[in-house]
């Protein structure tokens, strides 16, 4: 099952200046693609953020070093899925390094303007072999058609690719995405990767905008408490065009909220796009945090997978979140029925928040703190049988 | 489905001087007891601690007020089930205050030596006129052998009635559970009370000791971020054994651990008790945090109940915990079976670990931070489609 939203288009444009491509090198079955390369005509800058797990992916020490050796300036991103190369040690380090180094070779750049992650299962060693003897034929797909074979070949548990391009006065983007496999990004689970020809800035405050962009997009998929190990979110900003930094900002913010939606509702097991919207909190952030409390109940996201307007859970779980307001004078909705206000329920509105979770694919739930002017949207989907059934079978 | 750890006996014996009654009132179907009532001949200290959610029950309320007026000094509580007088307003607050006052009538005593506390759905009325109705009743049922009627009569989606006694020379002591018909204790769902002829000190110190006995056992059940609207857990101390305040405030640690595991063995959908060991933190408090993250992983969860020896979830969740720790230095187990230590997992033990997860019905998962002394268990069960199917359907 998953949440089918606007479809993906067949094709996705890259922005100028870049090329992309994703071959089969052997590791997953089927000749599924498995091999991925995004690579630009001439070094650019760079921004990137990475998960805040003691537990990091071998890639994650790899792309720190090379960033802050290159002065933030890269050339490529080479991308294996079907294995996470984490807990994987010292080996797993040098794998990492050696691949960036043999695609350099090939690229005529310097090594540390190459970058690598890896996403799948953690704890076996990267077949480092099979992706060293493919990387001629990699280098030699990429093509500026090659948008949909990348994130086709970025994919573990996904049900789709996740590609979105944008274009603006200010400059065009291409993102991409892979999971969550995992509804909860806590393992090896969130990629994605941003090309733009547009402006940011410079690698400093490019990095200080991505943390924005990132937070106010996979930062709000629901989180089970944090990141997974190999979280890995990347900017590629040619600057090509001379646009608004801020309008730039503003565009790769809604490309990124747009494939952080595509996560949710690829949730495993999911069958609703779920978006919970806290709306009258004192800051944006205490907003966010009760709409993550609210979108990583299990009782919550079961009661969506039973259709049921359970606005006690929804409640419940903002009372639960640490974030100061009064019950009575906060407001609980359903689509658009109101189910709790004046600190009341009004049983008299649940057919209505019945029906909006049976007949919509995304639903909306609700709540205002009545404590000030901040608000944030999270996102998330239900929690079925299926989610658990994947998840007890996901090694075997 | 759920896990059966040693029966409870057929017959549990209360600490001299408290009865115990449950009867149907017509809450629940079929005529299920559904009306529980605690009663010492005297009035005797009282502890309490509520639940931290800033939805709170009714009850809760009108509980605070009468220990601050009866300074602590209580000869009964009445436990209503399938209804939770939760998010009713002032109305709610009024019935729960009625339902005390009448029964203090029929027991001579004043009105704040009375306690009460209501457990199931939350958001409708309390049906106060069939509680009223059947008070009288329930008085006469009053009796030294009534502990497995008062058991049962607080049960909404427990699968048995959980009340526990143990005697030592310092005294006897009788504990009862319900919960967790939701696994996490944050709905409506966690109710105790303890019994005992033993001494714990004045109310001030008995809270104080109550606070570390909670924190210690239904403080470590799987918690979802935190209590319920409801959640209470009640002491009772007559203090007519001079013992040793400290031998009993261990053996009602040991009383109240074991409630806290049936509830985590009786958690919906359970097939497998889990115990999570988390060892070589630097303080106690970081051991239980890095417990509960383990322990409310759905993945970790999930793979419990796949019998998944995912040494990479547990590992993972510890690392998002914000605990600090070295993943090289750590070592993770399952069962006896040592999966990953030195910075690397060990599959040849996997096989072992996964026969640990097939075969035992009580399993332990394990982590040790090599940080510090420090240490702490934690309860939770397995996740399965049960629970998603019992959740999904919870109101209807």
């Amino acid at each position: 099952m998953t949440v089918q939203l606007e479809p993906i288009p067949g094709h996705v444009p890259l922005p100028s200046g870049f090329r992309a491509a994703g071959i089969h090198c052997g590791l997953k079955k089927n000749g599924q693609l498995d091999l991925a390369l995004l690579v630009a005509d001439q070094p650019v800058e760079a921004a990137a953020v990475f998960t805040q797990n003691k537990l990091v992916g071998a890639h994650i020490a790899v792309c720190r070093d090379h960033l802050a050796r290159s002065n933030g300036l890269v050339r490529a991103i080479l991308v294996n899925a079907r294995n996470a190369n984490c807990a994987t040690g010292q080996r797993g380090i040098d794998d990492a390094r050696l691949c960036c180094r043999q695609l350099a070779e090939r690229l005529q750049c310097p090594t540390e303007q190459v970058l690598m992650a890896s996403t799948g299962p953690i704890g076996a060693p990267l077949p480092t072999e099979r992706i060293l003897n493919h990387l001629d034929a990699l280098v030699a797909a990429a093509s500026s058609d090659g948008a949909m074979a990348f994130a086709r070949a970025i994919m573990t548990t996904d049900t789709y690719p996740k590609a979105m391009h944008v274009a603006t006065a200010d400059g065009a983007a291409t993102g991409f995405a892979k999971g969550s496999g995992m509804i909860h990004p806590d393992m090896a689970t969130m990629l994605g990767f941003v090309l733009t020809d547009a402006r940011v800035g410079n690698p400093a405050s490019a990095t200080t905008a991505l943390r924005r962009i990132a937070a106010r997009s996979f930062g709000r998929v629901t989180v089970d408490g944090d990141t997974s190990p190999n979280d890995t979110l990347v900017l590629l900003a040619s600057g090509r065009k001379q646009g608004d930094a801020l309008a730039t900002e503003g565009m790769l913010t809604g490309l990124c909220q747009n494939l952080a939606k595509r996560i949710a509702a690829d949730g495993e097991g999911a069958t609703r796009l779920v978006t919970v919207q806290v709306r009258g909190a004192r800051t944006e952030s205490d907003a966010t945090l009760v709409g993550r409390v609210i979108a990583t109940s299990p009782l919550v996201k079961t009661a969506v997978a039973g259709r049921d307007p359970n606005w006690g859970r929804i409640l419940s779980a903002a009372g639960r979140s640490g974030i100061p307001f009064t019950t009575e004078a906060a407001r609980v909705w359903v689509g658009k029925a109101d189910v709790y206000s004046g600190g009341e329920p009004h049983p008299e509105n649940e057919p209505l928040a019945h029906a909006h979770l049976r007949d919509s694919i995304e639903v909306t739930l609700g709540v205002d703190l009545a404590e000030g002017p901040a608000s944030a949207d999270v996102w998330t989907c239900d929690l079925t049988k299926d989610y658990v059934q994947i998840n007890a079978d996901y090694r075997s």
